[in-house]
Parts: C-alpha cells; sequence; structure tokens
C-alpha cells in the first residue's frame, strides 16, 4: 500500500511553567503531526518533536517519503538516512542527553515509522501492538510526573496547579493527579533546588504515599558525592533513581555505591551507548522513548539488549499529545520487558488533536483498543487550533534556560551544580 | 483469528553419511511439521527438530494451543511456558551448545510462533517479512556447507556425492554444490581430522575458489593452544572461524589472539549467555538460529543486541526442509544487521514436503515472494510419504556419536581432542 502524500503540521499547546535542572517550561510546548496519505485512503498517524531545527530535518526528509509502500519500513529509515545525512540536531534543553547523527536519525525516522506502522494496521484492520507481537499484558500502567512549578507564567494568570515548592505543596499535587487518574506510582523531576529541599519532598510523599513506588529524577544536577550521599539517604524510599549524575562513567560510580538500580534516560539514549553503559555496568533501568530510539520497534530492539543484561526498562516521556501516548501505550503493551510504569507528561495538558476516549486513564493504566492502526484519530478542528496556536505563539524551539533567565536572570542550568 | 485445531507430523528423510566432531548423521534426518488449523480455513505451518524428546515436549505443550487467537504470541508463549515447566530437553550430539530449560522453552515456542506467524501472514494478505519490520534486504546469501563424510551408510550402496576425506575430494564437492545453487561462500564442517589435515583442506578450497570467504566449523574440536595455532596459520584466509574450542572462557582466550572474529552457535545459545559472552569479548560473529533462538521475532531481538555490541551476525543450519528455509529466508531478509551468508543443509537433502519453487535458489541467495506467509504450501502426499518414512526408519533420535562407532567402535567425541 503506497504512500500518496506526506502533511507535516507544526502544533502548540499551553505548558505550564514546569521547572527542571535546566531551567522552566516555556508558556507552549511544541510538537509534530505528521500523517502519511496512503492508497485507500488510508491515513497514518505520527506525533513528534515541534522544534525548528526538528521540523527543519523532517522536512528535509518530506519529500523521499511518497512512492514508499508503508510496509517496506527499512526503505523509508534508508530515505530518511540518505536525506538526512551527518547533520545533528540539537535542542537547547538537553535533557535527552547528548546529540549525534546517530539519534537525530532516529528521531526523524521513528515520527515516520509510527506513521507507517499506524497506516499498516488501519490497512490491516489490526492494532499497532499486533504488528510488535501482539499483547504482553493487558494494560499499561503509568506513574505521576509530579514537578516543582511557578505558580504562573510571566505576564500570566496563575494556572490552576498554582506554585509547588514546597514538600506540602507537592503532596498536594499528587492528591490531585492521582485523584484524577488514579496512579499508582510516583516520579518527582528534581534538580530544582537543593538536595535536601527534594530529599524532604520525596520523604514527605512516602509519608502521604506508603506503598507507591517513587522515583525522583534531577537530570544529572548532582555530582557523583552527592548522588551518592542522596542515595544513601533515600535507600529503602526509592524504587529507581534517575539520572542523579551526568555521564556514563559518573554513574557507574553512583550505581556502585547506590542500593537502588540507577535509571536513564541521560547517557544510555543510542545504541552505540549501549556497550559502554552496560559494561561499566553504569545503569539498572533504560528509560526508552520511541521517539528518539528509532521507532516503535527499535524500542523493542532496545528491550530486548537490556533484558540480555538484566537492566530494566521503563519509559521516558516529554510533553505531547494523544498520538504519541498511543504509540508510547501500544509498545508498552506489546514489550514483555516493560515492566516498570512510563512517565507521561499528559496530565500537564488540557488540549488534543485526537477524537474520542480510548486515552483514557483507568486506575492509571490504559488499555489499547482493538480498533485498526494506534486507535486514534484527529481531530480537523483541533488540529487547525492547535497549528494556529503554533504560529500565534512565536515560540520555535524549548529553551528552558533562557525562558528560566526572564525569571532569575544569573540562571545557569544546575548540571552536577550541587 | 482463532487456532482451532493444531497437528505435529514427525517426518524422516534421507541424509548422508556426513561427518563432524561428534561422530557421523545417521541415514534419516528426523524433523517435525506443524500446522495450526484457524477460522476462515487458514493453516499455518511451522518446522522444527524431530527427535522423541522434542517431539514429546511440544506434544506437552500442544492442549493449550488451541483456542489462542494467532496474534497473542504473548499468550502462546506463556502456554508453552506454563507446560514445559523448567523442562529441559537435551539432544545426544550437542552441536548447538549447552541444555537449559530457557532453551527448550525457545525450542518448542519457536515451532508454535513461525507456525502462528504464516497463519497470521495469510489471514493478512501479507508475506512474513512485511510482520517482522519488512525487506532490509532483496535477497538472501547462503553459502556452500561442505562436509567430510563417508561414500555410503553401513549396509547401503554409496550415495551420488561419494567419499570426502581429502583436499581434492573437498574442492569437488565445492564444485558440485557451487555448480548446482551458485553459492558465494563457504562453510567446511571441520572437528573430523587432526587440525593440519582440515587447514590443507581451508588453503585447496581458498586455492580453488579465490576470493570466496571461507570458513570452518571444527565444533569446538581443539583445545585453546591448537586454536590459536590454527588462526595464526589461517590469518587472511578465513573470514571467521567458527567454535574452534568450547566455553566462553576457551573462545575469549582464542578471541583475543586470532586475527579472524570468532563465530558461535555453541558457547552462545540462549539470551542468558548474551552478558558472559560479550563482557568477555569471547564472539565477533553469533549464528542465530530462530529454531532454538525462540522464532523469528527473537532472531530479529538477537541482531539487536549482537548489533549494540558490534557484534556480527549470521545463520546456522541443521538438516532441515522447505517450511525452516522459508522461515529462514524471512527473517533474513528482515533483519539488516545479518549481513553474514547463512548455513544451510539444503543441498544435502533430496525430498520435500511442500510444494512450488518459491525455494529456488539463484547466484546462491533466495528472495521470498510476496505471497503471503511464508509463501510455502504443504504437498500433503509428502507430507504422509515423508511421515510413513518417519514410522519406518525406526529413528527416534539423533545419535551421531552412537552411530559413528558402528564405524569405528572406540570412537568418542572430538571435543577439545586436537
Ligand atoms: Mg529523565
Ligand atoms: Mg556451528
Amino acid at each position: 500500500m503506497k504512500i500518496l502524500d506526506v502533511t507535516l503540521t507544526p502544533v502548540a499547546f499551553a505548558d505550564p511553567p514546569l521547572l527542571n535542572a535546566m531551567g522552566v517550561h516555556e508558556p507552549y510546548a511544541l510538537r509534530s503531526v505528521m500523517q502519511l496519505h496512503c492508497e485507500d485512503g488510508v491515513v497514518g498517524l505520527g506525533e513528534s518533536y515541534g522544534d525548528a531545527a526538528f521540523l527543519d530535518q523532517v522536512r528535509t526528509a518530506l519529500p523521499g517519503i511518497a512512492g514508499h509502500d508503508v510496509f517496506d519500513l527499512p526503505g523509508l529509515r534508508r530515505t530518511v538516512a540518505a536525506a538526512l545525512g551527518d547533520v545533528v540536531v540539537t535542542d537547547a534543553h538537553g535533557l535527552t542527553g547528548g546529540f549525534s547523527s546517530a539519534k537525530t536519525l532516529a528521531a526523524v525516522y521513528s515520527l515516520v515509522e509510527v506513521a507507517a506502522l499506524d497506516a499498516q494496521g488501519r490497512y490491516l484492520g489490526r492494532p499497532v501492538v499486533d504488528l510488535l507481537g501482539g499483547r504482553a499484558r493487558e494494560r499499561v500502567d503509568f506513574s505521576a510526573y509530579l514537578f516543582y512549578k511557578y505558580g504562573a507564567h510571566l505576564d500570566a494568570p496563575a494556572d490552576d496547579w498554582g506554585e509547588t515548592t514546597t514538600p506540602e505543596q507537592l503532596v498536594a499535587q499528587a492528591h490531585r493527579m492521582i485523584g484524577d487518574y488514579g496512579f499508582g506510582s510516583i516520579k518527582l523531576k528534581g534538580g530544582v533546588f537543593a538536595p535536601e529541599r527534594e530529599i524532604a519532598g520525596i520523604r514527605a510523599l512516602a509519608e502521604a504515599f506508603p506503598g507507591l513506588p517513587l522515583r525522583i529524577d534531577p537530570n544529572g544536577a548532582w555530582t557523583v558525592e552527592t548522588a551518592i550521599a542522596v542515595a544513601a539517604e533515600l535507600d529503602g524510599v526509592l524504587e529507581y533513581l534517575e539520572d542523579p549524575t551526568p555521564g556514563i562513567p559518573g554513574m557507574a560510580a553512583v550505581a556502585e555505591q547506590a542500593g537502588m538500580p540507577l535509571a536513564t534516560n541521560m547517557c544510555l539514549v543510542r545504541f552505540a551507548d549501549i556497550e559502554p553503559a552496560f559494561r561499566a555496568r553504569a545503569v539498572g533501568v533504560v528509560l526508552s522513548d520511541h521517539h528518539y530510539w528509532g521507532g516503535l520497534r527499535d524500542t523493542q530492539a532496545l528491550s530486548t539488549a537490556a533484558a540480555a543484561f538484566d537492566v530494566g526498562l521503563s519509559m521516558h516521556s516529554n510533553s505531547h499529545l494523544g498520538i504519541s501516548l498511543a504509540a508510547m501505550a501500544h509498545v508498552a503493551t506489546a514489550t514483555p520487558h516493560l515492566t516498570y510504569a512510563c512517565d507521561t507528561h499528559w496530565p500537564w495538558r488540557d488540549t488534543d488533536v485526537v477524537t474520542g476516549d480510548i486515552l483514557t486513564f483507568r486506575d492509571g493504566a490504559i488499555t489499547v483498543p482493538d480498533t485498526p492502526g494506534l486507535g486514534v484519530d484527529l481531530d480537523p478542528d483541533a488540529l487547525a487550533r492547535a497549528h494556529e496556536d503554533y504560529l500565534r505563539c512565536g515560540q520555535t524551539s524549548r529553551d528552558d534556560a533562557a525562558y528560566m533567565r526572564r525569571f532569575v536572570a544569573a540562571f545557569e542550568p544546575n548540571t552536577a551544580r550541587w
């Protein structure tokens, strides 16, 4: 079934002022929606990043895509690779580790692959999960993704989440999010305040939600020494400790001392990182993310490599909409080794470009439907509105640090700060 | 699409007296053919081992299979695992390394998985390669698989290949096989004679077929010291050296000294072997074999783990018929990292249970068709004849050593003999 035409639509949606080690989220999150228009009226959907540098590379690859059969994934990958050459796309926030041509290719190809798999499923009348090996689980658990945050964007009224900077406010945020979605585990985005303050936040959450697995992710904000000290303090409290310090050697040094597994979506972000990270025993849990791991099939491939080394698998999230959530849920449903609850920014957005209610959380989990493809359909009006928001918002990239400097003039990213 | 019924048919076909480190092939090779009878008249085909110990375990798993959807591969695997428990099937020849419950489960499940994927493809109207990620290559190259051999089985007339024990006879065997099939690389099954004699055989092949990649596989017949010496002698002559010595530590010791990559289908035969083998840098090429690696999807998973560690991928073969050849060709077509020519015993058999000519070699390669599923159909008469041969032949296992002792009374397997 041939691809006849491809459209790429940048979209924007409101994003609260969420804090992390690199700064603070700008008022809009940017995404892109790909539609593969195929024979027989089939349209395959994909979603990925929306910053200008990424869109440029996708647009570079677009002209070669029409004419391919949607089942010709290797050919589509070769076409994308040939169009990109050795280009390396960087982003301003750096929250998913280093940049490389391999990672750039994986990211651009992923967008195409997801849309092609959606088209395959629609054509065959089968859900994407069936093209990935079938249902390894009934439901995909997600975790409550807590953030320290400002109460309002610059020159804007307070959002309805309000400010979160104290342990009490964290617990309140968790109560609301778990009340709304039923999540059974909690992740705190750290790296914002000094470790003692974030430890206090974790301890407050542990007390308020006994038995719920807890994680903290300071995005490499700590030195090796600090990370070892925090790991000792939170031993028995954390399910895993995510990217406490930058780089494979530092992570390995912490892992040797820490009582809990170290997780990462920063020091192991492409297949070439697997050998050095695994040889160094730097990580106990890899956070997969199909958006930069080369799509759904390569996310499963990562899972196997991890399983062979007894390294666990979880899932990373960026701000995203419903097409990405559906793709995340399909691949997680089909991947037996993905036993940790997945991250999602889902509760932080209040709009979407897809219709229907298949992405409804029950007890913190999603069950993907048996409908063809990803099971989500575009809402053309919503897509048009989100595209207008993109054009109107004026943002073309995500620069958490630059925006943060408008709050705190001397701000520098907190990498290995403490 | 539900599985309604399953049939398992043991078959036998004539096999020449091929020599290896463990002894000599008995007069018949044993295989099993699985048919998954599904809704809508779809029948999915699988092929695997035919020895009694394996058949017993498949039969243990059979009762749970009907009722599953053919897309429910995880459920089928769970059903097989529950039926088998911790059972460990051993074989008498040991040519594919050690035994474990994980390998037993992988072997039994593989038979079911291949048949289920064939049924999926037939149901969807797509070739199996499309369910495995699409065509990464147009054609799958196979190698000429040369054997030292006796001229005849006991109490039987000479077969038309005749005896092969000298370099001249090896070259003649290669000329015939390459003339018939067009293979572009050569593998010699060694471990039969003292290394000097087999080195002379390789040198004769190198002279007769300049430019063709050459491999030798003594199935662990050499000590570490001998293996290092042979590697030095054949440096620049061999594409890879396969299982020169038993075990990961021995292979690692040889690999450190050898100028060519070491390949294996003996010291790395299940996912749990990957970490120790890769950490020790024991192998440069893994020979995959879907029959004991858990099927076609897990063969691709193995490929990814190998690629991440810059370890190459080739493919192992046992004596097999057309369903297995089709499965091997489909997974090889879909697996980009499988860049070495695959092994196959195909030239050594002269019968089949499938119809048609899709398995025709051109220039030593097979191109899988676009027809649904594996693209091969059972010939019911041929299957019945092969089953009668199974019942009549009296063999119920493959014991190369026991049969060898009828030629050479004092024979013991040549493991680390030289
Ligand atoms: Mg992270
Ligand atoms: Mg071998």
